[in-house]
C-alpha cells in the first residue's frame, strides 16, 4: 500500500535489459554515440517534427535548465502558485537562472487561470525596468494537483504567452500519464498547441534516471550544450540514459506503464467516491489522487503499512480540511498492484 | 584501439546485475532507502571512519558542489593551472559557487608545487577585501596529467592549506586508479593526510553514473542536502546509484578494474619508451599516458581505427612538440584489452 | 505638482555644503577615513547601541546585500506580496542571493498579516529539502502601500520569525518618514522590537545617494565587507556618502525633512477626503497617498502639469477601481511645496 | 606625501559647484532627466559617434556589468594575469557574470602579449563544450602596472579578439590619464581601434562617484538597463552623477587634472632614476610609478608621513626584489602637490 510517490517504484525489467545489452564495448561519450543519436531520432518521430533533445539526470535539472536557456536579465517566470518548480525544487530554477523570479499565478485546481495570467502579466509594463521582464510561462501537464489542461486550454495559455513574446514551458515530469489521461498525441499536447520547450520525464514511469529537455525549435538551442555542461548535467556515459529511453519507447512500453498507473489511480478515486469516511479533495485525472481523510483513519492505515504524504492545502482552498482531517496525496505507478489498491480501498469502506 | 577516455567504456556486468537485482519493489526515494544507507556504511568502512556521503551524477557536479559547500563571499580556490576544474568543466565550479575564482598555481607536471602555492597564497593578505578570500586548495589524484602525489606531498599541501584555514579538496575522479598506483589505503590517500572533502568517482571505472562527495567531518555537511537539491543533483531513485556502488565495492571489484587499467597503461608506456618514432611527453602513473607522436604517424594510427585526443601542452612546457608532432593523450580503462594495446604498440615500432 | 516620487527631489543645501567642506585634501579610501568612522559613531548614538554600518549606493543594493548576508542554500524570504523587493527591484534580491526565493505573504493593506505568515511558514517543514529553507522575513516600514506597523506589530512578526530561527529584515528606504509618522525612536522601531538588519535610506529624504545597511548584532557582519565588495558596492571615496549622512543627521535635519513630507501628504489626504470626485484608495500615513481618480480628472491634472504614476492594484483589492477610474500614487518629499499641494487639491474640488 | 591611491583625493571644486547648482527642484529619476540626457550627448561628442552610456557607482561595477552584458554560458574572459579585474575586485566580475572565468594571459609589464593571447585562445576549440567558450578580451588602459598600449597595439589585440568573435573590453578607470599619456583622442584610444565596450572612470580623477559604461554599438545594449537595475547600480537621483560628469568635461577640466597627475608621476620617475638608493621597478607612464625601495628607507619615509602600498610582484618578475627591498606603488592625482613630490624625492637622494 505504498502511494508515497511514483518515484518509489524501481525500473522496468526491459529497461535493465537494455542497460545490460548496451554496456559492452566502447562508445563515444558525452552524447555523441550511435545510441544517443538513435534515441534523438525516436524523439523526432514521437513528436512528428525535428526537435533538439538534451538528456539530463533529474526533473529539477530539466525544468531549471529549460528555464535558464530562455532567461533574460531580471527575468520572471509566471506559473501556478503551487507549481512544482515553486514548491518542490529547493530554489533550483532560481539558482540556475541566476535569480529569475517565479511569479505566482492563482488558480483553483493547480491550473493557471488564463484571466489571472493576463492580470499578472499586465503588472509588467514593457520597458519598465523596475519590475523585471517576463520571460516565460510554465505549466505542468499533469500538474502537481493531478489535474490536466485540455489541448484548447494549453493553446489559450500559449496565446497569452506568445502575445508577450514569452516562451511557454511545460513541466512534463509525468508526460506519459498526461497523454494517456487526455488521449492526446505527444505533438498535440505540446508544440502543436504552442508549447516551446518541454521537460520530458521518464524516471517516475519505469526508468532509473531518464529525463530530457525537448526544444521544439532546434535553432533556439544553440547555447544549450554549454548551459547543460556548466550545470553539471552532461553525463559522460550518456548511452546509459539513451538505453533507458530506447527500452521505454519500444513497443509503446511507456504508454502501457502510464496507462496502468492511471487505472490504479482511477480505482482509488472510485473507492473514495464510494466512501463515507473519506472523500476526494478535488477531482483529478492521471496517476495522482488527493484525499481528505479523517486523521484517525490515516493513522490506522499507516499502522497497517500504507505510505502516503500529508500535503499542504492549496492557497485557494484554505478551508479544505477540518481539525480532524488531513489532506493526503496518493500516487500510483507502473508497479502499483491492484492488491495494494484494494487493500487501501478496504480501509475506506 | 580506443584510448579516447575511460568514459568511453561501458559498465561492468556486475554493475548491471546489481541494478537488475534492486529494481523490483518500492523503496524510499531521495537517498533514504535501506540500500542507500547500506552503501553509506560501506563508505565508512572503506575510509575507516564515519563520513558524510552524497551521491551525485557527474564528476563535474561532485567537484562543483564540494567547492560550493565550503564557499566564502569573494572566494578563491587555488589549484593547478591545468586542473580539470579549470580546463574541462565549462565553468561549472565558478557557476555553482556563484563566481568563486579558480586561481592558477604553476607546477611542472600537473601537480601543484608547494613553493608556488605558498607564493600565490601570500598575494592574499588576510582581511584585504579587494583580492577576495582564499577558501580552498584543490588537488587531483591522479591529476589531469596522469601524475600522482605521494602521501607526504599531500600532507605538505594540506599543511599549507590548513595554515590559512582553507579546505583541502581532492578531485578523485580516478581515485581507484590512484590507490592502485600508489599502494595507499583510501584513508591514507585522503583524510589521514589532510584531505577534507573528496570527489569520489566510479563512473570512469566500470559504473554507469556513480559519483559521490565524501565529507570527512560530517559536522561540516549540514547544509549539503540543500546545496545538492538546489543544484539539481538529488536523484529521486538514488538506489540506482547505490546499487552501482554496492557492486563496485563487492569483492574488491573496483581495485581489480583499476589495476587492469593501470597495467594496460603501463604497457603503453613501455611501448613508447622502446619506440624510436614516439616518446612519453612526461612520466605518468595510473591509467593516463601522454605521448609525443609524429603527426603522420598519428594520422596513420587513426586511419587504422585508433581513437585518442590531441591535448593542449602544459603552460610549463611551451616547447614540448615540434611543428611535425602532436601531443596525444591515451587513456586505458577496465575494458581495455591487451590486443588493443598491442595493436597500438605495433605502430610505435 | 510633482508627486511622482520622493526621488525626484534633489539634495538639501546642507548636504551639498557638507560635500564641499569635505572635498579637500587626501583621505583614506574604502570606508576607513576619519569621517567614515565619525558617521559610524553617529549611527551607534542614533540606535542607542553598537551597530555595524555599511554604506551602499542604492536602496536596492541595501535590501539585496542585507538578504545576501543571511542567505542559506535554497533560501526563502517571506515578504508581503506587493513588497518593493518583489515588485520593484528587477530581481536584484534574487540575483544577489544566488536565487533565494521571495515567497509572497498575502495581507490587506501592504502589510504582512501575522496569521498568513504563520500559515506560509507552516508549508516549510524543517529538514524537508524540497521546499527550500526559510531564511528571513522582510517587512517595509513604511511599506510600499504607505502603511505602517506599530511597534507591537513589528514585535509580533519578529516573534514568528525568530521562532523559526529567521532573520527579520526591515526595508527602511523611508525610515525617517516612518519615525515621524509613528513617533517611535529609531531603536524602538527596529532592534528593540526584534529587527535584526535594516536597510536605512536617506536618498529619498534630501540626500543624493546615501544608503546604509545596519546590522544590529555586529558579530553577524564578519563576511559583509566581502559581500559588499563582491557586489560592487564598496565606493572608493566613501567620505562622499559619509559627508551626506553627517549633514543629514546634524541638528535633526532628517526628521525635519521627513516631517515636512509627511505633513504635505496629510494635506493631500485631507483634500481627497473632502473631494466628491476622488477618494483615498486606502488609509495611509507617512509621505505616500493612494488615490482613486476618475480617468478624465487624472488626464486634466496631467495636462496642467501634475506628475504621478498609475499604480497596480493590490492583489487583495481586485475590484478597487471601476473602468473609468485609475489608481494613482502620490508621493511628497522634503522639497514638496504647499503651493503644489494646493494646486492639486484645487482639482479635487 | 600621500601616494596611496588617486582615490584618496577628494572632489574638484567645480564638481561640487555643479552638484549644488543642480540640486534644486524636481527632476525625473532613474536616468531620464534633462541633465542625464545632456551628459549622454556630451559622451557622443567626446567619442565622435553615437554611443550608449550607462552611469554606475564604482569601477568594479563598470567592469563587472560590462562583462555581464556580453556573457555566454561557460564564458571565459581573457585578460592579463595581474589585471585589476582579477586581482582587486573580490570576484565581482565572476559574480555578476554568474561564474565566467577570467583566464590569465601572461605578459611582461602588465600588458597582454599578443602571442600569448593567441596561444591561450588556441586552447579553446570552437564547439568543445568542456573548456567553456571565450566571450571577451579585457585590457586596461592604463593598466594596473602603469603601462600603456599604443593605438596599434590595441588594434592588434582587437584583431585577435574579433577573429574569434569576442568582445574587446577596456577598463578605463584612468582613461583620462591614458589619453594624456598617449596623446590619443578618446575615439582613437577606443572604438576606432577596435574597443567594443569601455569602463569610463572619472572618480579617481576629481569626481566623487562617477563611472560610466560606454557601449560603442548602441544596438548591443538593449538588455543593459535590466542588467544594471538587477545589479543594484541604477541610482534614483542619477542627476548627481550627471552633474559631476558635466563639470568634469567642462572646459577640458578632466584632461587638465589628468595632465597634472601624470606630470607629478613624471617627477617621481625622474627622482627614482637619479636615486642611488631606489629604482623604478619597470618603466611606466601615466600616473602610476612602481619603485623598488630598500625596506629601511621605506620605513623612514612612512615615519615621515609618506603613505604608499607595498605591492605584489608580477608573476613574470619573481626575482624583482631582494630580501631587503620592497616593491612600492606610488600613485599621483589631480590634487597631488609638487611639494609632496619634492618631499618624497628628498628621501631618495
Amino acid at each position: 500500500m505504498i502511494f508515497a510517490s511514483d518515484n518509489w517504484s524501481g525500473a522496468h525489467p526491459a529497461v535493465n535489459a537494455a542497460l545490460a545489452r548496451h554496456s559492452e564495448g566502447m562508445a563515444s561519450a558525452y552524447g555523441s554515440s550511435d545510441l544517443d543519436k538513435a534515441v534523438e531520432q525516436r524523439f523526432n518521430e514521437i513528436f512528428e517534427r525535428e526537435v533538439a533533445v538534451f538528456f539530463v539526470g533529474t526533473g529539477t535539472a530539466a525544468n531549471s535548465l529549460a528555464l535558464a536557456s530562455v532567461n533574460r536579465p531580471g527575468g520572471v517566470v509566471l506559473c501556478h502558485r503551487e507549481a512544482h518548480i515553486i514548491e518542490d525544487e529547493c530554489g533550483a530554477p532560481e539558482f540556475f537562472t541566476h535569480g529569475a523570479r517565479l511569479a505566482a499565478v492563482d488558480g483553483p485546481d493547480g491550473r493557471i487561470d488564463p484571466a489571472n495570467l493576463r492580470r499578472e502579466l499586465a503588472r509588467f509594463k514593457p520597458g519598465h525596468v523596475h519590475t523585471g521582464q517576463p520571460m516565460a510561462v510554465s505549466i505542468s501537464q499533469p500538474g502537481e494537483a493531478g489535474t490536466l489542461y485540455s489541448a484548447d486550454e494549453i493553446e489559450a495559455i500559449a496565446s497569452i504567452a506568445h502575445g508577450r513574446d514569452l516562451t511557454l514551458h511545460m513541466d512534463g515530469a509525468r508526460f506519459a500519464n498526461g497523454l494517456v489521461a487526455t488521449g492526446l498525441s505527444p505533438a498535440e499536447m505540446s508544440w502543436k498547441r504552442g508549447v516551446d520547450i518541454l521537460s520530458f520525464g521518464a524516471t517516475k514511469n519505469g526508468c532509473w534516471c531518464a529525463e530530457a529537455i525537448v526544444v521544439f525549435d532546434p535553432d533556439k538551442a544553440s547555447q544549450f550544450p554549454y548551459i547543460r555542461k556548466r550545470g553539471a548535467q552532461l553525463f559522460s556515459k550518456t548511452r546509459f540514459v539513451a538505453a533507458q529511453f530506447m527500452a521505454y519507447f519500444e513497443g509503446g512500453l511507456w504508454l502501457d506503464m502510464a496507462g496502468h498507473a492511471n487505472r490504479m489511480a482511477g480505482l482509488l478515486r472510485e473507492a473514495l467516491d464510494k466512501s463515507n469516511a473519506a472523500r476526494q479533495a478535488w477531482p483529478t485525472a492521471s496517476n495522482e489522487v488527493f484525499a481528505v481523510l479523517p486523521k484517525d483513519l490515516a493513522a490506522r492505515m499507516r499502522e497497517a503499512g500504507a505510505v502516503f504524504y500529508d500535503w499542504n492545502a492549496p492557497h485557494s482552498m484554505p478551508e479544505l480540511t477540518s481539525e480532524d482531517e488531513t489532506l493526503a496525496r496518493l500516487v500510483t505507478s507502473w508497479s502499483t498492484t491492484q492488491a495494494d489498491v484494494e487493500g487501501f480501498a478496504a480501509f475506506l469502506r
